[in-house]
C-alpha cells in the first residue's frame, strides 16, 4: 500500500502524461475467468489441427482456404457467435494447387529429391525426363550462349547459398536483453530496415533478369526449371513462380528445393558429370470464382451506447502451399478464435461488439485486410472515411509464428502505452512485459493503421520462424508450440475484452495524409 | 628448459611407469610436412565428392558401393600406392537399390510426403492408392481384430515418439569439460551402455512382434507398410526393412518416414478422417555377386627388416541408403584415402608397410572388417591365430562423422597411452588433446580388438551426427566439415606414419579368451 503513489509517479513520468493521468482500470476478475477458460479449458490445438491437417495448404485462391474458411465460419458459430460469413473483399485471381509432385535423380543414380512446385506454374502433366542444364545467369546477354540448346533440358542457376552447419539451435526466444533492447531503441525493427532502397533496386533487377530468362527458356522449349531460396535438412522455402492474374501468361513447370539437392546437381554437372532427372509435376487451375473472401464473425455488443461500436481481432487465414501453414499462419488464426471461444465460454456480454477477421490474399500483399478496410473504414489513397471509421476502436493482429506473446507493438501510439501497459500486467508472470513504441511490418494491422486506426501485432518469441517454418515446406502441425498457443489466446481475449468494455475508444495517432498527396 | 625434468616426472607419475620410462620420440620434421599437405594441399573434398555426390549411396551389395570401391581403388593407384584391390571377405547376401520412391497424401487433400523404401523391401512395382490404416498393435492378439480388414491397405502403427522443436543446436562440439570427463571417467562409453540387457530384450520383443504384423499384413494383404524411427523437418532416420540373405522369405513394400508427415496420418486417422495415400516405389534386387567386398591398398614398406610387418588404417565404405552416407562414412574414407595421398605426396618412405583398407558390410554387422580379420588374423571364436597376426602393429579407424579428431580411444590398452599423447603433441592446438583408456564400440576397429590387436578408434566432435546425419535421407555431401576433415586427415597421416617408423611395434594387452570359451 505505502508503494502505491511511488508507482503512480513513475508511470506518470514514463508515460510522459503527469497531468490528467489516470490509471487504466484492469477487471481482474474478468482476467481470473479468461485465464481459467484459456489456460485450463484450451481447445486451440483443436483448432489448429483442423486448420492444417485436416484443411491442408491454404494458398489464397485454393480448394484448401476455402475449406478451412468454411469450417471456421462453421467453428465460429457453433460456438455461439453471430453473422459468420465469407465476405468478399475484392478480386483476386486464379485458384491454384497441387495435384503431384515428384522429382528424382536418375543420372548418376537414382535418388528421390524434395522439392515443391512454384505456386501458379504449371506441372509436367506426365512423368518427363531429361538432362540438368546449369545456365550461366549473371546478366542478359549470357542466354544467348544456350540458343538452341534447352530442348527438354531441365534448367538450374548456379546459387551463392550453401547449406551451413550452424553450432546456434533452430529455435530461440527473446531473452530480457533482447526485450528491453525492443522497448528501448528507435530503430526501425527489423522487419522495415530489411528493405533498403537499395536492396529492392537489387531485387527488381534480379526479378526482371529472371523474368527474361524465363521467357528465354520457354521459347527454347526446356522442360522444367529448378531453383532453390534455401533451405536445409530437407526444409525448404517455397514461394510463387507465376502469377495468379486471369490474364497471366503461360509459364514453364518449375519446383524449389532445398540446398543439398540443389547443390548436389551443381556440384555434378560442374564436374562434367551428366545429370538425368525425372519430374512428373501436375497442378490444377480454379477458375470459377475469382474473388477474395475474409471470414467474418462477431460477438455482439450489449451496451446500448456503445454496441454499434467495434473491437476486432484477427490474423491471416490463408498460406503458402508447401505444407499446411501452421506458424504462417494457422497459429494465428486459431489463437484468435480461440480467444472468442474463451470470452463466449466464460460467458462475458462484451459493451462493444467483438468482430473476429480472419484474412485471406495476406501473402501476396495484405489484399484482404486492406480490401476490408477500403470498403468498411476508409482508402488510404485519398484518405476519404466511412461512417464505420469512428466506430472501431481497435484492431489486433497475429500472425509472427507460434511464439507467444512477449508484449505489443505500440505502433508510434503513445497515448496506448498506460492502457497497454495496464491490461498486460496481469499476464507479466506468463512472458508478456513489453511495450515498445515501435511500428512492425509485414501483416495485417497494418492495413488499419494506414487508415489511421488503432492497429497492433504482438511481440512474439520467434521459435523457429525463420529457419525452420515461415514459408518452408516443413510449417505443419508439429511446429506449433501448444503452451505458448494457449498463453497467446488467453492474453488476447483479455486485451480484446478490456478494449470492448472500456469507457472510451483507445486514443488514436493523428490521421494521416491521403497517399495520393505524399 | 629448467621445466623439463618435472615434466618428465609428471609425465612418469601419468603413465605409472617410474621405471625404464622413455619419452616417445615425435618427428617434428616430419610433422611439419604432414601439416603443410594436409593442411595446405587437400584434397579430401574432392574425394569425399566422389564418394558421395558421385557414386551415390552405397548400401552394402549394390552397385553404388561396387562404383565407389572401384572408384576408391583407380584412385590410391593413381596416387601411387600399389596392390590396389577388392578383396572378398565372405559372402554377403543380394545387393539391393531403390528405383522410384513416391508417396503422397491425396485425402483430405494432396501432398507429398517425404520417405524412404526400407532397404531389400520390394516396391509397389507401379502407382498404387488405397486407404491408410491405423493398427493397434500392442501385442500379438491386437492383430485378429484386423483380420479381413487389410486388403490394399496401407498400414501404420501409432508411435509415442513426436517432433520437439529444441531450443538446444543441432550440432555441436566437445567442451573442454567433457573431453576432461571423457578422460578421466571410468564409466563405459555412451554407445556401449545404450545396449543393457533390459534394453536388448525390449528390442528383441518389438522385433518379434513386428515380424508377427508383417507377415500377418502380408497374409492379409495389405498393400504397403508405414513406419517411422524418427527424424523432423524433412530429415528421416532409415534402416533395413527384410534380410538381404538370398534365401530371405519375400516381404511387404515398406517405407520409412519423418516424424511429421507420419503423425500427420496418425492424428487424421485417429479423428477419424478418412486418409488416402498413392505409393510408388521400385526396387531391384543384384543377386550376380553375392560376396561382399573390401578395398585394400599398400604404401610398402622400406626397410628390409620391418617391411613384412604392417600398419593399417580404414573405415567402412558402405553406407544406408537413403542418402550419400557422407558422415557415415564417406568422411571417415575420404579422410583415411586423404591420409596415405599426403604420406604419398610428401614422398615419405615408411619403414614399414601401410595398408589402407576400405569396409563394406559395417552396417550390417562389421562384416567386411570381421571377414578380413578372420582371413588374415586369426578367429576370436577360437582364437587361433596367423602368422600375420604377429606381423600387425596397430589399426586406426576412422567412423565417428564428419568431427575433427579431439584424440583417441585407447581401447584399455595403458601402454600405449604415452606414445599416443606424444604424438597426439603437435596438434594439441589442432584441437586434439584427450587419450582416454574407455573402449569404443559400433565401428570397424573391435574386429581387431577381438582378436588381441591394437585397434584404435579416434574420438571425434560429434557434429549432427546424433540429429541429423547418422542413418538419415540427409547424410549427404553438404554436412561434411572440410576444415574438420582437413584435421582429421593430417592428423591420421602422422599417427599412422610414426607407427610405421617406430622401432618396435605397438604394444598389446594380453590377447583375449577365445569367445568359445567363456
Amino acid at each position: 500500500m505505502t508503494k502505491k503513489p511511488l508507482l503512480l509517479l513513475l508511470l506518470f513520468l514514463q508515460v510522459g502524461l503527469v497531468a490528467q493521468a489516470q490509471q487504466e482500470p484492469v477487471d481482474l476478475d474478468a482476467v481470473h475467468r479468461i485465464k481459467q477458460e484459456g489456460l485450463q479449458n484450451s481447445q486451440v490445438m483443436q483448432t489448429a489441427f483442423y486448420l492444417t491437417d485436416v484443411s491442408g495448404p491454404r494458398l489464397s485462391g485454393s480448394p484448401g482456404l476455402m475449406r478451412a474458411s468454411e469450417w471456421a465460419k462453421k467453428q465460429l458459430t457453433d460456438w455461439g457467435l453471430k453473422n459468420a460469413q465469407l465476405e468478399a473483399w475484392g478480386d483476386f485471381g486464379r485458384g491454384w494447387e497441387v495435384e503431384k509432385s515428384y522429382i528424382a535423380l536418375t543420372a548418376p543414380y537414382y535418388q528421390q529429391l524434395i522439392a515443391t512446385p512454384k505456386a501458379w506454374t504449371p506441372g509436367t502433366d506426365k512423368e518427363i525426363s531429361g538432362e540438368a542444364v546449369l545456365v550461366q545467369l549473371d546478366k542478359e546477354e549470357d542466354l544467348q550462349q544456350y540458343k538452341g540448346k534447352l530442348q527438354g533440358k531441365i534448367i538450374l542457376t548456379k546459387i551463392d547459398e550453401h547449406a551451413k552447419t550452424t553450432f546456434e539451435a533452430d529455435a530461440k526466444r527473446y531473452s530480457e536483453e533482447e526485450l528491453h533492447d525492443l522497448a528501448m531503441s528507435l530503430e526501425a525493427t527489423r522487419s522495415q530496415s530489411r528493405w533498403t532502397p537499395e536492396r529492392i533496386a537489387e531485387y527488381r533487377a534480379r526479378m526482371a533478369l529472371r523474368n527474361k530468362a524465363a521467357e528465354f527458356f520457354q521459347q527454347e522449349g526446356a522442360a522444367v526449371i529448378l531453383s532453390s531460396r534455401g533451405g536445409t535438412h530437407g526444409t525448404h522455402f517455397t514461394s510463387n513462380g507465376a502469377a495468379y492474374a486471369p490474364n497471366a501468361k503461360a509459364a514453364l513447370p518449375e519446383m524449389e528445393m532445398g540446398l543439398e539437392d540443389y547443390n548436389r546437381i551443381v556440384r555434378l554437372l560442374e564436374a562434367k558429370q551428366p545429370v538425368k532427372l525425372e519430374v512428373n509435376t501436375k497442378t490444377r487451375f480454379v477458375d470459377n470464382d475469382m474473388k477474395g473472401y475474409n471470414v467474418i464473425a462477431e460477438i455482439p455488443g450489449t451496451d446500448k451506447k456503445l454496441k454499434d461500436e467495434v473491437v476486432m481481432l484477427g490474423g491471416h487465414i490463408d498460406s503458402w502451399h508447401g505444407s499446411t501453414g501452421a506458424t504462417d499462419n494457422a497459429a494465428g488464426v486459431a489463437v484468435m478464435m480461440e480467444a472468442v471461444r474463451i470470452l463466449q465460454a466464460a460467458g462475458f456480454k462484451p459493451r462493444r461488439t467483438i468482430r473476429i477477421a480472419l484474412w485471406s490474399g495476406e501473402e501476396q500483399g495484405l489484399y484482404g485486410s486492406r480490401g476490408y478496410v477500403k470498403q468498411h473504414f476508409g482508402d488510404p489513397a485519398t484518405m476519404q472515411l466511412t461512417k464505420e471509421h469512428e466506430k472501431l476502436s481497435a484492431y489486433y493482429n497475429l500472425d509472427n509464428g507460434t511464439g507467444k506473446i512477449r508484449g505489443i507493438y505500440l505502433q508510434g501510439n503513445d497515448a496506448v502505452r498506460p492502457i497497454m501497459e495496464a491490461w498486460l500486467a496481469p499476464f507479466n508472470d506468463l512472458g508478456a512485459t513489453t511495450t515498445t513504441i515501435r511500428n512492425t511490418g509485414g501483416t495485417d494491422h497494418l492495413a488499419f493503421d494506414a487508415v489511421g486506426l488503432p492497429g497492433f501485432q504482438f511481440i512474439q518469441d520467434e521459435i523457429d520462424y525463420d529457419t525452420r517454418t515461415h514459408h518452408t515446406n516443413q510449417d505443419s502441425y508439429d511446429r506449433l508450440q501448444a503452451d505458448d498457443l494457449r498463453q497467446a489466446a488467453t492474453i488476447v481475449a483479455s486485451m480484446v475484452y478490456h478494449t470492448a468494455m472500456r469507457d472510451k475508444k483507445l486514443p488514436r495517432k493523428p490521421l494521416p495524409k491521403p497517399r495520393e498527396a505524399s
